[in-house]
């Protein structure tokens, strides 16, 4: 697999996410799963995501930078949205806010079977303060 | 430019880090660095890197991933130290905290020239609850 080729399966899985299709999450997340050192497996790792847009009814993901390196992608994605109650421990009811995340994800055979992701929460922070 | 190359830099710019060399910091970062949006510069980033150092007598760099796709490099870094005081706003105190960085960069003519970090705050909250 060539670094063309998982730069294509991570925006077509962004695109999943974005239209909330989770039929086909499967086609792009392995069933074990690990995401920030737990195993979800596939059905945890939808379950979070379907907790996220829940919370968040105007999630969506944006690609800002996107790094591949096979068997790994680094993304920095952005968001634009408005949680509405409590997000990351913060009590953001329902404030627009901006933010992003940095995120790796590690490949195999063609789907995500690690992520290791980091929220910019101070981020938010300062934007509750203002 | 090839990957191997941005490999091969960004290691020795992160031991370039460790070893404190604040002489040769110039052989990495470019004079117009941007960091998180801000223009600080070769002077203001060392600046930055010296008062991290303060602050965290035992600061450490250890490189947990690294993907490079030329100009970008994405690194999740790992941290074990104590910083002295108030660290991301946080009452740390000396207390021995352990954290994760993801940050992009971009390099132009072989010099980091932009840096997107995102550090694991949420993660050293847990740790000072406990």
């Amino acid at each position: 697999m060539n670094s063309p080729d998982l730069d294509e399966i991570y925006r077509e899985y962004i695109a999943c996410l974005n239209s909330q299709d989770w039929q086909n999450l499967a086609c792009f997340v392995s069933d074990e799963v690990v995401h920030n050192g737990r195993r979800l497996g596939l059905s945890g790792y939808r379950s979070m995501l379907v907790h996220d847009f829940e919370q968040i009814p105007d999630l969506h993901f944006s690609i800002h930078l996107l790094v591949c390196e096979p068997p790994h992608v680094a993304a920095r994605l952005a968001f634009d949205c408005a949680p509405k109650g409590t997000f990351l421990g913060l009590d953001v009811n329902g404030r627009q806010v901006s933010f992003t995340e940095n995120v790796f994800y590690r490949f195999q055979t063609g789907k995500i079977t690690e992520v290791w992701s980091v929220i910019d929460k101070a981020a938010i922070e300062v934007q509750l303060k203002q």
